[in-house]
């Protein structure tokens, strides 16, 4: 674990683990979050962003000048469905455009308590379905996410299923939140070294989204959804998160089905530690090998 | 097998049988088959049928003067996904009615080709969503259907797992058409026999649900699906139906998850019998013992 890395997690433990954990006014902890994409660095001028309503969803692409336009990473960023957008994720996005080659497609899918679930499972749906009508095929797309935007990516993939559209070529599942219900066991035995989540946090989150839903339902927590049959995936997840469990579970599922899904578990490293690659030297490593599984699988 | 239903078969066989077989123009078809509904009996005055329009879907209840207000049996016609409503399904759904002690909520969903797949299921879940709404607590709801409407019944049964609403108590599928790819046993063995469907029928009438979707999506085709955490199911179908095969797989697969699915291949009847209760004996008999279920499992 580089210093960096421990100091970015040194920080997060002290400001955003206490924000997160006494999570009670969603609208409060969005202004004071507002700020937070700071933690990232500035946009660089080789970077074109473009606004894009699909259906009434606000998205934006991200693209730099030798991006692939055939190509698209449709990008559902994290905050627990309640926080995030393309301001916060930004960084990330851009980072992955220039590794993978490939045009992003930010999405900024409705959130909680303002929309429940399944509000974001329609919106994703919905910008994949508009992808394919707009002549994108299939295997030029690959579908990522970070933390409730990885597991919104793995639903998503579960309803592309259901649904019968073709799945994508692949996906990238950046820590996923894959079980609302929380009974993975690294809930409990990564609850003093998570640097950033709490099981509080996440249970709360869990009640602004599903509304009274069932906390297990396919499509809020994939990790109870018929995993056969979907899009190869790398999925990336910290060794000491509360959300490990999470990540290796849809990973062994999906293998258990005869489907093929990569892990890495990058020792020590924070939740969604990407985010930070401009300070973080192993959220650049990570970055980059993202951009190889896409290059490879997208082709 | 009453000489009546024998009768019934002979007739289907000169006449639905090879209408379907050559289904090209559905209007044309929906415009020779209005009358069909004169092969069930006419409604007696003890019923009472009302409009009623759910999220732009035109429903009917059905009800006599003793049903129980508080029990609904949501109903999904069959038609192939192309045919049928509350007007070929009156006979059946007041019978439904009266053994059962439910009202009926026969839902008039949208057709293909004009309407395709998914339209059939949001339609469904809307339904069943809206009653939800209204007050109507899920164990006092069956979800039923037959042929088409019995595949969708199935598949309505996951997709309110999927989206994590409470499981009706039990549902009833007659005849339900569970694979519209047609992989079962039976498509080939029971061609003959079969008094109403061809292989080259179903497959027309795929076509013109899915518009180019999989047809092994397991919202399409429940036999594909996850069919666990399922609400307990009776099953009727005829030995020499082309889809036994889809009957028997739903209930093989439902209590391999450890679910409850009865089903009962009736000899030699003829698909979807139970409509010509007025006419033949083993209609009656089977609507009396869906009654039963009903009334055992909704209490």
């Amino acid at each position: 674990m580089s210093l960096r890395a421990s100091f970015i997690s040194f920080i997060m433990r002290r400001t955003i683990k206490k924000q997160f954990d006494n999570l009670q006014d969603v609208t409060a902890l969005r202004e004071s979050m507002a700020g937070s994409s700071r933690l990232s660095g500035p946009i660089p001028d080789k970077v074109t962003t473009t606004p894009q309503v699909i259906d009434g969803v606000p998205c934006e692409w991200i693209t730099l000048a030798d991006t692939d336009q055939n190509k698209v990473l449709m990008y559902l960023h994290g905050g627990g469905y309640v926080l995030g957008g393309p301001d916060s994720h930004r960084d990330l996005g851009w980072r992955l455009a220039e590794t993978s080659g490939m045009r992003v497609l930010m999405v900024d899918y409705r959130l909680a308590p303002e929309h429940r679930f399944p509000a974001a499972i329609d919106d994703a749906l919905g910008c994949y379905r508009w992808l394919l009508g707009e002549g994108f095929a299939a295997d030029k797309i690959a579908i990522g996410g970070d933390s409730a935007g990885g597991g919104l990516a793995a639903a998503t993939l579960v309803n592309i299923k259901n649904f019968g559209l073709p799945q994508p070529g692949c996906a990238i599942l950046l820590s996923p939140w894959a079980d609302l219900s929380g009974s993975g066991e690294s809930v409990k035995e990564n609850a003093k070294a998570d640097a950033m989540l709490t099981e509080k946090a996440l249970t709360t989150m869990a009640e602004h989204y599903l509304d009274g839903r069932d906390v297990k339902a396919p499509l809020a927590s994939p990790v109870y959804a018929d995993l056969s049959g979907l899009a190869p995936m790398l999925i990336h997840v910290g060794s000491t998160e509360i959300l490990l469990s999470d990540a290796t579970r849809i990973a062994e599922k999906v293998t258990a089905t005869g489907g093929s899904a990569e892990i890495e578990v990058w020792p020590k490293m924070p939740h969604v530690f990407q985010m930070f690659a401009s300070r973080v030297p192993e959220g650049g490593r990570a970055i980059a090998k993202l951009g190889v599984f896409l290059r490879t699988n997208i082709s």
